[in-house]
């Protein structure tokens, strides 16, 4: 096992992680300064051939970072810098909303998927209230290669779905709703617990973890 | 204020609940012997002219009530013992179950609904992995006064039914499943967190609280 | 199934729901832009007859879209947008709340209430601890069609107001109070809980769909 | 501070808490040998002049212990066994169950209290869904030194009682129920949310707590 | 049973509980606006002889209040409104408090105590962590008629009171601590889990509960 | 939409499952009759092709089915019951087990997976505390088209395989081991908290939804 | 890195743990086989030179496998299984039980503190309700190396030890006590929000893992 | 038993505490004013001889306390004000942290340690996702006299450093990340139930816990 890492004291980043995994280390915002985004930042993009990321970064930290590190490009909504975004291959992930609340998540995973090299396609507001509005769209899930299902409250959507399509369907809690909903912990266990077989679940408003979990699957079809 | 109920020492039955409800007391049949369960069966069979009935009770219990008071029907399946069962009324309650395994909470439902006087229907297994089977019975649904869904898991039912039909919606939890179901917690929580408006919830595995709260419906209709 | 929805891509306004459950779609506000609630409150004001209400929109998102979207009243208390207020069905629904700090859940409940064409009475402050309060409305109570019980803390308002009527009781846990109150948990769990058969439950502060529950019992009224 | 205990290698009895506290050690049956129950009752009584009391022992285990200590009496429903009962004070607790089923928790307190030294009254099944049935004992209650409600389910009682009296309400949660009652928890919660003011909770089933809260009562008043 | 309430539309003061409980309603400052605290002040000091309380109030808030209510006196670290204070009784209590962060629970505590007629004294910063501290009070705890023991972090001082005095212990949990203490919940089950037999609890931060329980307590003290 | 389902009366089977999602419905066996499985068997067998399951069923009720189903097949550590399983395809997922006593239920992901067509290596107690043994298999990891982690008490095997391959990882969550672990919340928690990106998880001790997981992406691979 | 571990094939004894760590790898018992018991033990034995444990067995699987694998010892009380029991070192650890029922929790840690070669003093019943009796060893403890604090219901004991000595003080929450003590919930939380600096927790009735953190501060002081 | 304490009656310094436990009392900053803090500094610096420190304590209230204060230095990334640092023990503690959101946490761990006389270095970013960054620094860590593990989210990296060295593992769960994180409940509850035997914990974000548990294993070391 080679280094593979950068030491910058404040943080070692894993520069042996796109060998291994096909896609370099992505940089989790919160809880780091602009000085030490900007930091690792460099050195992902120095050790690594593809897309450097950082999610969850608010505009004020992403103007300081994209001003010190050129070519980085900011979504505002789904609070994503991206450099050097990947090619497009041909895996087509289908991000589908239970309502137009959950659209940041939604934006988070179709923004970070682009970004990582997955065709994607956007279906909002199909909720299971009205079911009818996901019946319309069912043959373009059949088409997909794996859909991602962002929904809050009950967080239902993604039991439907499931029994609609073979392919995988990799469920995202959001934390839209009030009382009950205990911060998307509801749905989070809702959908853990799905009658439909096979539905995966990745955290509550992790848009970044269902498009990384579509490119496994997209990667292992060698 | 009257006195309104009979001191049997370890119970007090209400015995004006039939005056102000429409209903005669239910006893609850966990914690007390048979022999507090009989005196509390004769004190509302006196006191009260409408149905007489016990939940949960297990066949050798009911087996010991019904010896000592006569009249008495026992459904093992439903685990509920019922006197003078009402007549019918025109309200129609469909009692819809998400699997097979919810059959015992549906069982209850529907046994105290027809014992308390309302018309009863029941669809099994239309839980919304296989959406279309629920499609199927939209109409019967449609047709009804209200509707009782019975669900475990994730509880996804109630919300694919509430947004088909403008009836009430009652919706009753089950422990039915494992892990992450929490017992039925996640259930509630779901259908506590419906995005279909107007839903409304009873206890966890509560066939009986669900016929309670249609009958409510039913007498209120004057 | 007809399509039944317009698509604004961003959200998918369910226009066939005034058909299948006689009342339109109602917006839940946050989490969206004010250009978003536009939209949708057009499109569900063109594609219904019947009223259409945002409900939780703040007095700022409110003005602009009544500035945008004409005929629109907005109530500061309950937070609430309506176009459109139904005409007032023959079906009374009495809103009690068991203390002042109660009021705006209250407030919503009756004022979503009377949008929707119930007719609405109103009782505050009459929580258990001083029950002779309560004793004193048990006429107007038993008078009503369906009881909405709006309660925090301890939430014990609906176990006695369901003893004391037939009709439906729904019971709105709400966040007020603190500590063991666990932000309305504590209600939800023990109004689930109730002792009183047959009382059904909403979410936690949701007025909303207290009202929408009622509005279900008024309309199955045949 | 002088030794004031004993040292039988796996227990330490505390003969000087009957100097400290006005009442010996009372002994916790789980989870000891009889041999064990058997060594710390002989401690305690030979330690102290007042009650010595093992709660929560099964018949069994009761039986070999009165076997080998004199002057035990067994109460099988409170499951506890007494020697040298206290002489009575001029000090009433009322205990006030909710339902018949809460009768174990309830006999417990009663039982407890009794061997303590405290005048008992007993009243079962008032619970606040036939509330008439709690205002016909107002005048018991008003007069007490204490009231102990026992509940379980939502946990009202104490709420509806602490608003009639002004002496102390020692609320006692049972785990009488089923789902959302959560093995007792929700009524814990609930008392503990209480909005009559000042009523105390002591643990899940725990009539022998209570007991001994209002024991520390009658005890303070010199 | 009289009517005993003044109907003020928002609020119904319950003008009986002085004659009822010994000590008219107390008012929960947090959700309600400063005309309607007015509103329920008034009503309350009209119907009542004895003193009127408004808790948890903000100083703003309090200061319109009191500019329109005249004689109201302000404790800010209590957090607490008071007009018309009731002469001290003959029934000591001493407030202990773990930790200085303790305080102002503890400050609520005995300022409502004082209000309501009760003799105090405080003890500050005697946490099982230097039990020294507290075992140099011990006299000073034993010769009280019941003691407040405020504590947050693992709730651990009741246990260690409860083991050192006879009279009553009514512990009160606070939310100081961070991490597992869960806003108080940590040592809210810790203290109702108690060791120490016959301690009582009240919710979280409530140094106004333990006072008007301890009121309880003198009162029954004919 | 054909109708796709037979109706039973208890149970509707779903036919149309496999020309949707290209697998059979599996009958989850717990709560169901043995009667009732044999009727659901039957149904299915007649109208798909491809292979039956019934999961988590015990000895005996399988001994009944298979009785009266012939060619069925029971696998007593994995609790399965299979009829005509699928011929396999060129997809391998490797099942790792974190511990010896994660076995039952690694044995049921293996059995379900290869019953349903995917090629299938197990590699058993590779915990994270001697992660040696896990560094001397990386190289049949990252050669398998999916990983499969079972792993319980903290749950941290998924997040050092994710670390280490690029394919997807799909994390199952075991009741094992006691206390904190609370039956395998904690490690379903970890799991879906996992600091390596894309993991996905199911339910607690479902090897069975793993499998079904894996199932997806292979079919998925057009 | 070596191989340093023989694959069973159900299982991978880690042989090199003894040169990474000073200790064996210690057998779970729950959830194996005899069989798989009796090989991994053999394969211990083979591995190392030190001792070797399987905990939390019973004494039926204990007497199959000491009768496959000779000089086992086995201590039904601590349910532990030991062969080769290591020399003592001069290390010594006070084991202090809160209460009597702590008992089995507390002779696990002691066996298994012995068994790996640490000098072991067990003090039983010493809970803060009697303060006294933990003063009074309070120069035992004082002397140790390390103290390690057994208790449930509420947990204060770990705090006050930990205020009176200056050693390692590792707290084991038990799941003794019934209620709001949540299974050992409670005194786990209460222990990690200890207010006596720098006391640790291990996992609910983990006596062997107390053990081992002490054998961790033994062969740390090098 | 000494005195042992001054009282300043809002607060009672331990100044018993250096002679006891071999480190002076440690002031928590939140909750107490700025003259609070001051008071109790300045008897704990006249009290004891060693270092005196606050913890938690923000900018502008460091800022008031040491202008009032001569002699004590800020750290404003641990939030960590000292007076008197102590002379270095030649006990190394190796403070390592999974990510760099950690970082706060591990300083705070670092610092306080530093101030109380141990030898630190730290690690920062050897999260288990890119485990060979772990495994470059293994030889740092087992020459190691105690590791302090600081992770947040899954809390995985305890379990494996706990694998791979045998001298003391504590594990500081953080509050970083997000969802199913629950504000570090989730890593907590993960390290409770670590595979790797003789991890122990402290609270969520307490690096100071961290560093004075190893101090007491330092002090032990005689």
């Amino acid at each position: 096992m080679t280094r593979g890492f950068e030491d910058l004291g404040y943080a070692r980043p894993d520069t042996d992680r796109e060998a291994r995994m096909g896609l370099p280390e992505v940089v989790y915002g919160p809880g780091k300064t602009s000085e030490q985004v900007i930091g690792v930042v460099r050195s992902l993009l120095a050790g690594n051939e593809g897309p450097v990321l950082v999610t969850r970064i608010d505009p004020d930290d992403a103007a300081a970072v994209t001003a010190a590190v050129a070519g980085g490009r900011y979504d505002p909504v789904a609070r994503l810098l991206v450099w050097r975004p990947a090619a497009e291959r041909p895996f087509e992930v289908v991000v589908v909303a239970a309502g137009t609340s959950d659209g940041p998540v939604a934006a988070e995973a179709a923004a970070v998927a682009r970004a990582i090299g997955l065709r994607v396609r956007e279906v909002h507001d199909v909720g299971v209230a009205g079911v009818h509005r996901l019946l319309a769209v069912v043959d373009e899930l059949a088409a997909a290669d794996a859909v991602i299902c962002v929904a809050g409250m009950e967080g239902a959507l993604p039991s439907v779905v499931g029994g609609l399509v073979g392919c995988p369907v990799i469920a995202v809690p959001t934390s839209v709703g009030y009382g009950a909903v205990l911060g998307g912990v509801t749905p989070l266990l809702a959908m853990i617990s799905s009658c439909a077989a096979g539905v995966v679940v990745v955290n509550i408003d992790s848009g970044f973890g269902a498009a990384v979990a579509a490119h496994r699957m997209a990667v292992a079809r060698r």
